[in-house]
């Protein structure tokens, strides 16, 4: 068997122990069925990572590995791949139910791989996948939004987070859609972020959301997505929202919520869990692979712009910690990328 | 100013106690904007009646009139008035920031006021607008269920509490647009009306509803519209709900729901409040019209059939009173009308 490096787990612990992400050799994996084989070139970290990578009692007897967002070339396709051939650039995000791609080579369903952007580097490619899917989904499929600015004069998006990964593309799909995108921002970097991802006006998620939609114009939004702390905005979505409608949500909460603080507006709450087809193998899966091309084109078209913000270093345990650090401590500001193996 | 008979409260008693609904003699109103007055001839009683007559310590100075389930004949019409003239036959549901309909004559603006089914008498009709706005609603707005049987093919429907007036319409209704439905009913009574009004299957929502579905070929329905004890059937409905399928509920949960259940099926919540137009005055408001219309329409061309379960008798304090005692019991099958004063 062929060997190859990664970065992996096999206990759950704490960032700040050196174990809790290891360097690794483990098998090179073989392209079967609907799989094509990757030789990864540059990976992003997402709350995602962290989220699996939380501590518990848990052992791995083989090691676990994260990392649900690559770029990279495909070195081999199984026998009933149609969508791409060996020597083909691609960017996709994965499944949560198979190991990820921090790793030398990584084994990835065709269906939800799109062509990598040709005006991206692998670097600024690794940071959009994971983001792009959740943001295209949750505006376009899940909120119902309409992708053509002519029927969307008017309507205004509110993306409670904007400056994090999904947010500062969700501004930018939006803006490509027509809408009026209000972006919360805190600090003044993430506020200039936002602005620059298109944003139409920034407010503080600090302070109470209602007064300040009033005071520039919007008494109520008929789309809200919130990116982060769902519990802790729950009541303010709940003003804020018009009747009728749309609250999308990708953050478990961290209590319950009061679901019947929407109902006399006949409001639609919607998850939007970027894992969902691919976990289930939903017939419309495909709609991954559509939707990333279309991505592609968007960035080469110049629509639509990466939001990588640092590359930490090439894939190893040590760099792939200190990316999950950043995303623990809640400020990232666009996606950190880990870029090649030493 | 003219007087009229209406059934009204002051207080907020059990309905055991005779003066939780008493008959009073109150101003006739006026008709002014887009307002008909119109000359009640049947009501009904609907749950929302019983939850806003529910024991409190307010007291009314004013007697506060509830019913919101109404046919009858215009007799005037406010000067900005075009869907209608005095003499025409109407049903409507009305509003629940305003007065009901438990009296000889009544307010409501015309744009949520649809034409009386001809074919019917005022005691048939007057058991329909309530429910179908709410059913129609649920399935064709909220869940944005297709209207057209050839989009529909394959789809199923859950209802959950089938038996009762929002189910029976909505039965109906999807039944009309090609869906599969499957009502769950508890009692030989309730699965044999279920069934008459077209359901396809029936299942018991007091077993788990997972092992039934299974039992009849589904192990997952994409659209599931629950009725009533939605905390109860929570855990179910996540179970049973298809990846990215949706979940419309009418009802208040009695206790806080876990959100997250839903999350990893992206699946969507939407509630429906019928009043929620009428409410907020939202640009859409004159769909209710448009909707009626349809409802009558389908009547009218035998698609559609009354609830009416039992007329009680004249609209009278002790009629009124019953009705509740009738719907506070949970086991109301179809509708229960009063007709007339006497």
């Amino acid at each position: 068997m062929d060997k190859m490096k990664a970065v992996g787990l096999t206990r759950y612990l704490p960032i700040e122990d050196p174990k809790s992400l290891v360097d690794v050799v483990v098998e090179k994996p073989k392209a079967t069925g609907h799989d094509i084989l990757v030789k990864v070139a540059a990976i992003s970290v997402n709350p995602v990572d962290t989220k699996v990578r939380a501590p518990k009692d848990k052992v791995e007897e083989v090691p676990k590995i994260l990392g649900w967002d690559v770029a990279g070339i495909i070195e081999d396709a199984g026998p009933e791949c149609s969508l791409f051939r060996p020597g083909d650039e691609v960017f996709y995000a994965g499944s949560i139910a198979r190991q990820g791609g921090n790793s030398e080579y990584h084994l990835v369903d065709e269906r939800i791989v799109g062509r990598k952007p040709a005006s991206l580097n692998f670097a600024e490619a690794a940071a959009l996948p994971l983001t792009s899917i959740t943001a295209w989904e949750a505006l376009f499929t899940r909120m119902s939004i309409s992708q053509d600015p002519g029927a969307n004069e008017g309507k205004v998006l509110l993306i409670i987070g904007a400056a994090g990964g999904v947010g500062s593309i969700a501004t930018q799909l939006a803006k490509q859609a027509g809408l009026t995108v209000i972006g919360t921002a805190s600090r003044p970097e993430t506020v200039s972020w936002v602005k620059s991802m298109g944003a139409d006006y920034t407010i503080n998620h600090h302070d109470p959301l209602l007064p300040q939609l009033q005071a520039i114009g919007f008494p109520n939004v008929p789309y809200i997505f919130c990116l982060n702390a769902l519990e802790k905005h729950w009541t303010g979505i709940s003003e804020a929202v018009s009747p009728q409608g749309v609250v999308c949500a990708i953050d478990d909460p961290a209590s319950p919520l009061d679901l019947k603080l929407l109902k006399q507006k006949s409001v639609t709450f919607v998850w939007e869990f970027m894992f969902t087809r691919s976990l289930y193998e939903t017939d419309d899966m495909i709609e991954q692979h559509l939707l990333l091309n279309h991505i592609a084109d968007a960035v080469d078209h110049q629509k639509l712009k990466t939001t990588l913000a640092e590359v930490l270093g090439p894939i190893s345990a040590e760099n792939v910690r200190q990316a999950h650090k950043l995303i623990e401590s809640n400020r990232t500001i666009g996606k950190v990328v880990l870029e090649g193996f030493v």
